[in-house]
């Protein structure tokens, strides 16, 4: 039988809860990680990740999740297969509640269930993830040197990420469904002073297509209904993340459009419960940090087991 | 000629600032890395790295930093060997003064300077670092199972760790030179209730001997000054850790204990000017973080170049 108590719970198997895994198993803590399907967070469907340091060619997500995996089985941590579905974070005994009614209690939790960003939900957008259709910039804009990309949407971050693209692609064409950007005053004068982005208005994404990498976009205008094909070899996809936080209790812990508040230490509100990776709120969201996260969130759940003695 | 003005300078060449190295040179910055000897800061000492993510088996820090140099070089990262020895960032334009007389101008600036552990500064320290000889529990304690090590300190990273090694070890001599701890209470009563710490009071370290490896160390009572061996596989000085701060305008960038405050973002006190890695005012020192910390300064660099025009 399964033991349902530990000194530390370490929910989501991404880059921040296997790095924290590693860390507690390393310190032989009593510790397990739970996941509600594979472990990798994100980073599996990403195709190439050139910007985690260490690796001078790049490695696919895959991988690099594979072998973060490996590096914590080797120290002996412990990976359950279970949704959560609530908890209660009110007491000293931090009370998991399972999707099949069983309860995990714990003294100290590492949340770091990640987020996922908004999709367009069209056909093709999934087929062609990593193979054209990215959800990051700053991540995948360097592998679309002098080609002609898409952006969708209208926000700070579509607006930041065009610009940022404009330094390796030939032409950025920016597709909003409004008639003008959300984006802060100072990014638009930035951004229409680009020569190298292009703008289409009123206009939504109805597919992506293209044979094992994307090739086109078909568009439809929303106010003349007209459709329309654009040649793109990628399609940056910007239009929010959605933090993955169903099972948090929001009313216990402080958050920020969804995303959990913490101190520099990564500790909530509330004590021995820490957050690491994409659930945070923060800028930056990169493979890279949210590792380093889930060591320091680590770290002070160790602090917090031998304060509470 | 050099160029000697850049839109980002990065001093300091270990993990954190090789990691803002990778993250601009990809972003097509107009950037350079200052670092004053051989890049590659604390790690290139370190023997072997157990927990850093995505290697499985561990490698020694000259292999890892090499890897992240090299990888940072592939995006077409410049590195300067220069000495900075001081610099002026009260103005937009920020100066740094180099030991030659030269001056350096950069619009943004990432301080990535480090830190480096307190040490006895006795023979045999130095040759056997690495090898019997560390800095730090958390990253060196899991090599030391079932072995006698020592532990050199008397506040609270030295309890602490003291304890976060009896996970391993067979027995911890904590060494100090005054009859009683530093540490905060807690941290003391569990220590003295530990039975794998034995202590040895009012006494110094003199010397670290060994083949190769750490086989002992010789001690002097500091009141007696009566001389002793002790049989021990390892050493761990935690006495305290220095910012590199030597070149840092202390009066114009806010600190504490010499170390760099910053915000979740690393950005200090002054507009423009980031902190990343052991520099920084923090609790947790690892490769990991450090890492994380140096693409987090990266984006914060580049959203105040953007918003500055």
């Amino acid at each position: 039988m399964d033991t349902n108590e530990y000194d530390l719970v370490i929910l989501g198997g991404g880059p921040a809860g296997l790095t924290a895994g590693l860390y507690a198993a390393r310190a032989k803590l009593s510790c397990v990680l739970l996941e509600r399907g594979a472990v990798g967070g994100q980073i599996v469907v990403t195709d190439w990740i050139d910007n985690y340091p260490g690796f001078p060619e790049g490695l696919n997500g895959y991988d690099l999740v594979g072998k973060m995996a490996a590096q914590a089985a080797r120290f002996g941590l412990v990976t359950r297969t279970e949704t959560v579905t609530g908890m209660d974070l009110s007491g000293p005994r931090k009370i998991l509640q399972l999707a099949d009614g069983r309860k995990i209690r714990c003294r100290a939790l590492i949340i770091a269930t990640g987020a996922r960003p908004n999709s367009i939900d069209v056909p093709g957008e999934k087929e062609l993830t990593g193979r054209g259709v990215s959800y990051c910039g700053t991540c995948d804009g360097p592998f679309f040197r002098d080609m002609d990309v898409a952006v969708v949407g209208g926000g700070n971050t579509a607006v930041q990420e065009a610009m940022y693209l404009t330094r390796f692609v030939r032409k950025v064409t920016l597709i909003h469904r409004r008639d003008q950007l959300r984006a802060t005053r100072i990014y638009q004068e930035q951004a229409f002073a680009n020569p190298k982005i292009e703008y289409i208005w009123d206009t939504v994404v109805t597919a992506v297509t293209g044979e094992n990498e994307v090739q086109s976009l078909r568009l439809r205008n929303l106010r003349t209904n007209q459709e329309d094909t654009l040649a793109v070899a990628g399609v940056f996809v910007l239009i929010g993340t959605i933090p993955n936080n169903g099972m948090l209790p929001l009313d216990q812990l402080d958050s920020r459009d969804g995303f959990l508040v913490t101190d520099q230490e990564m500790c909530t509100n509330i004590a021995g419960v820490m957050a690491a990776g994409d659930i945070r709120h923060k800028k930056v969201r990169q493979v890279i940090n949210a590792c380093g996260e889930g060591a320091v969130a680590e770290q002070a759940a160790e602090r917090y087991l031998e304060e509470m003695g």
